[in-house]
């Protein structure tokens, strides 16, 4: 069987096993009727978000499609239209699953721990191997389609797989933005909300069914860390394996029948892993010591190592040997030394995960030291938690740039494209990690409203605090693999920019001003963008508390528990905010690289405005990468210091520190689930839309 | 008379003025013995910190003095011992003026609003010049007696004068990163401290004599917004006008006597600039709206609009006519074309002054937004101001931008550097207006202490209010001239390169990961080094606040007035953490550059090494000139969010929205006043050690 083909019949298998697991998820006992009302409610305000969210972004789908039809032709549109609805599909399944999880995780608690973490860590599995099994059948099968039915070549003249795959990669990145960045809002300013009126105005408990915003928090939980995170690892998938692929075809170009197995070789990749994943959700287990984040590393640990072997084998079918090599420019590549630069991959993302945990997890100096700040006030806190934020990026960049220079050494830049294809080869593993969070966070507050006894209330919040780490690791694992994935788009660029336009020289050196330019331009993005996402949480929020305030003074029955709060009206409020917060942001990143390209372009010519567009591709990156890291670190740093205080410690519940804690705790949460997380599909969007405007240039 | 005699002359009028001015400052009455005593306690504790903050930087001194004699000779260690020395003077005279100057102003408000702010201008603007006039003389009597006495001559292969500024410029630089840091710690960790333990936990109000804190956080200002920020604007003078000649020396090369009129340029542009200066601290009075932010205006821009024919002569001297030209590579530069690129520089000035009072002033959106969020409580307070601070480094880096193209089309990059200059050409002035702010902060201090009437303390507080906005704009102005200053930078680093290692092909190209590399890890610096500040200011508060609760229990007859608190205990505590806080993250921008170059040689050979360290003196100014501004912006906008809300707005003092807005203050002190302006010097530092490692590299 050909590379291609194999490819998809792995990617398949991800889809059974989500069938298979999904099956036996729904079927666990959905607890009593109370417990199946309080989530028939946060189902149903979930599906209404998603419903209005996508129905808004098909607005914008549909007119971008007319656009690229119009300029770059049916193959980018069509792709396109994929990379969107299966973007879209990837994030409502997740949503789906996790939604009906809840209740029957609150449930399976009932009967201890382990058998509450069995449930909701399938519950994310089945999210995290369908993002990473749609997203590459959505390539595998497109690049069938096209080099198959629809007689398209690679390498050569024929640019429809290049442009197909662009496409594709643009329609899963624009819903991706609009999905983090609305169900960001939707769900911080639930919790914002929430907490600011609920805990500290009318000092009832969190999840208190009381309070009119609980249910639109719940929801959010699901709108925002489940299906904004699903679609945006998608898109990750999606850029990353597309750009390798891209990169393959342009840097090999036409060298005949071996182009196509090189070229599917990242798929073929991302399919077994896809079987490694499953392998490791398996061993995701309780030892003796009841260590929960131990159990999820065991699974990690598993799938990592069995993937070493995997991708040895993947390689060897591709190339036909290890040994066998491949000549690009002046170097000669070997399987070996792609098989090197995937290591480089694996360790990069064992060490993220390790870092993000030393920065979020309760046991190491970073938290506590924010935890001990609270006893001095709520300014303390806020000054130790961004100074944690600072210093959280250093680690992280020091491992980048390090598998960026050992990667370069061993194969080039196709060695870099590698490293970031086999860290995303994992994200069935990583999503699932991450996706099992929002699934505890509500099955708490059943539990809460649902006035289960206390012991499982203490299970669910034991399996939340290990959420709150695996939550910052999968965001510190997509910006990290966005750090070298932006790299190869970059070169894909640099390339098309070479064969487009032949005749101009682009000087890209650092010693041209325009180069500066277009990197403090592009550093700026994501400055901008995390502003008008803080301003959106922090005004949607408000309103939510202006909503509840209303709804206490109007219904005084709902204090004394005596009538219901309207908690759609509140849904519905926060929906409505959150949708009209999300569109201009968004597409600030799709509107720069055009303006900086025409900008300068009038200003000093075609080619000092390409070279600002290239720098801009990278200022995006050397400054998102910073902003990024630092609010996912951070804020899930503030988040533990606030668990950390609630242990018992510094004075714990109640206290002083405590409410420090909860400050710290709040400013944390638009950065960690806001802002933070929507960068790095900003990130991406920059880049595919400077691809898409090289080849319209190039075609008008 | 030559270019250098003038502007030595005009220098010297600068020095002149700081001695009739400061006759007439200390002139003034010092108020009573009360008042009095306290100011003696405020200098002493302000002599002694400097007294050991200057020993300890002499200890690192005198190493690099005697490894810059050993590597690159006598000429670069006596640069380095001239800017040292000078830097500190700069800072020392600025104390010395400061600590008596408020007194005098306490002592002068209770005649009304304009004596005191006449007297807190004037000692404002005897700082502001002598830091200008000591600069300006710095560079130009050493170059006139390297290029007179000393027989070296410019142009050509004798290297001695490029040497020797650029060890000027370290030396300015490394005093100033010390000065800044420790300075900051100092103010900051007092004043947060004295604020957490006295308003927080004892419910004193600001300034009350019965906090041991309080004497440490007056000495604070002193040394730290204005000893500090002395030093830090002798540096930035230095190195930008320095630059600017190495520059035109390493352009022009060889064409004989019109080099040397050229070199001297800048200075000359430098002097007639103090003398536009000193003309414009004679505007800075009240009008009859009695608007103090009006006159500061009004002075400022006297300054501004007469530097314009000023600089016209200037340049019309030198070059012998503003029609003559000179020839930079295949360009023709006239001296028209270099006046209109200064007339960007003071444009880039007064752009952004102007946003830096949108963004901190309280008549605005942006701090009424963090005022109204501070009615939902501490966090969203701190959200909204993070999200300003984001936002506020927008419009300044489209000013920068703009600038940079600009002057790049009319005079290419000799242009950008005389942008710079002429930004620089206004120190005077500008650091007149921020040296004010301390000087009326601590009246305030010495008026509440010394129980005078509550108009004076409401004068006080009216000139003070301004002064949280001054205090911004020469934070966003100083590092604003340092995105213009370290292209120019990079350009000798790159000129020189050139020069050292003709047989070298270095590849700057972004397409080349190395510099990648380079430009992450640059980037990365800033966000180190803050995290660095502000970990520091949070542990030394911390230490405030267990000395003053001690104090409080050991003696309980301070409370009731009975006994006096042990202030010098304080500020002997407070020394010695700022000192000990300020050595290692002032040695990370020194030895980053040198770990960049020898580990990327290391792996990937010395052409990748150079390109890697050119990349990471770019990445750390594309980094760091977001971190600075959105630190400085917001710090002044949470500052004066609290003010406004004293002022009675959202409930007015001691309302719950007030203690929200003092945590956002809190937070924003070590923003604004240890990290975030401490990044100016580290950007000049890095840059000038990878010069100074280019040269001893040659030379080895």
């Amino acid at each position: 069987m050909n590379t291609l083909t194999i490819a998809i019949v792995l990617g398949l298998m991800a889809i059974v096993y989500g069938f298979i697991t999904s099956r036996h998820v729904l079927g666990a006992d959905a607890g009593n009727t109370k417990m199946q009302a309080i989530a028939a409610a946060i189902q149903e305000g979930a599906e209404a978000y998603l419903r209005r969210q996508y129905t808004t972004i098909a607005i914008v789908g549909v007119i971008v499609v007319a656009i690229l039809a119009g300029t770059l032709g049916l193959v980018s549109a069509a792709g396109f239209v994929i990379g969107a609805l299966l973007s879209g599909a990837a994030g409502f399944i997740g949503m789906t699953i996790s939604v009906r999880a809840n209740v029957r995780t609150a449930s399976a608690a009932q009967d201890g721990l382990q058998a509450g973490l069995t449930l909701a860590f399938r519950a994310g599995a089945i999210t995290g191997l369908l993002v990473a099994g749609l997203a590459l059948l959505a390539i595998a099968v497109f690049t069938w389609y096209l080099t198959g039915p629809a007689g398209h070549s690679v390498g050569g003249t024929d640019r429809s797989v290049i442009e197909g795959l662009t496409g594709l990669a643009f329609g899963a990145s624009l819903i991706s933005i609009f999905a983090r960045l609305g169900g960001g809002i939707f769900t911080k300013a639930a919790d914002v909300g929430a907490d600011l009126v609920g805990k500290v105005e009318a000092g009832i408990p969190e999840d208190d069914p009381r309070n009119p915003a609980v249910i639109a928090d719940n929801v959010g939980d699901n709108v925002g860390d489940c299906a904004g995170m699903a679609a945006d690892l998608f898109e990750t998938y999606v850029v990353t394996v597309g750009a390798t692929m891209i990169l393959t075809a342009l840097l090999l170009g036409d060298i005949g029948a071996r182009l196509m197995p090189l070229m599917t070789l990242p798929l073929l990749i991302g399919g077994v892993c896809i079987v490694t994943s499953i392998i490791g959700t398996f061993f995701v287990r309780l030892g003796r010591s009841n260590n929960i984040m131990g159990a999820m590393y065991k699974g990690f640990l598993v799938s990592a190592l069995l993937s070493i072997p995997a991708i040895w084998l993947a390689i060897s079918h591709a190339l036909g040997g290890v040994a066998s090599t491949f000549t690009i420019g002046a170097r000669d590549v070997s399987g070996l030394d792609l098989f090197f630069c995937t290591l480089v991959g694996l360790a990069i993302t064992g060490l993220i995960i390790w870092i993000t945990e030393y920065y979020t997890g309760t046991n190491y100096r970073p938290v506590k030291s924010i935890a001990r700040a609270s006893v001095t006030g709520h300014g303390t806190n806020v000054i130790q938690g961004l100074a944690i934020s600072l210093e959280a990026t250093a680690l992280p960049t020091l491992v980048i740039v390090a598998g960026i220079v050992i990667a370069y050494q061993i194969a080039g830049l196709l060695g870099i494209a590698y490293a970031a294809t086999a860290m995303l080869a994992l994200a069935g593993m990583v999503v699932a990690l991450d996706a099992y969070g929002p699934v505890t966070d509500n099955a708490g507050g059943i539990a809460e409203m649902a006035g289960l006894d206390d012991s499982v209330r203490a299970r669910t919040d034991a399996l939340d605090a290990v959420g709150n780490t695996t939550k910052a690791v999968t965001k510190g694992y997509a910006i990290g693999s966005a750090g070298l994935a932006a790299l190869v788009l970059f070169a894909a660029y640099t390339t098309d920019l070479k064969a487009f336009f032949p005749d101009l020289t682009v000087d890209f050196s650092l010693e041209n001003p325009y180069v500066i330019v277009g990197l403090l331009l592009g550093a700026l993005l994501p400055y901008l963008f995390g502003a008008m996402g803080m301003t959106a949480v922090g005004r949607a929020a408000g309103d939510v508390v202006r909503d509840v305030r209303e709804q206490f003074k109007a219904n005084p029955g709902i204090m004394t528990f005596e009538t219901k709060p309207d908690y759609a009206r509140t849904v519905d409020l926060v929906t409505k905010a959150a949708i009209k917060e999300m569109i201009v942001p968004s597409l600030l990143p799709v509107l720069a690289p055009i303006a900086v390209y025409f900008g300068i372009t009038l200003v000093a010519g075609q080619e000092n405005g390409f070279a600002a567009l290239g720098a801009l591709l990278l200022g995006v990156i050397v400054g998102g990468l910073f902003v990024a890291l630092s609010m996912t670190s951070g804020g899930g740093a503030w988040d533990n210091a606030k668990k950390y205080i609630e242990d018992g410690n510094f004075g714990g519940k109640g206290s002083e520190a405590h409410k420090a804690a909860v400050t710290g705790d709040t400013v944390g949460d638009p950065y960690k689930d806001t802002a933070g997380p929507a960068v790095n599909p900003m990130i991406k969007i920059t880049n595919i839309v400077a691809l898409l405007l090289l080849a319209a240039l190039a075609g008008g």
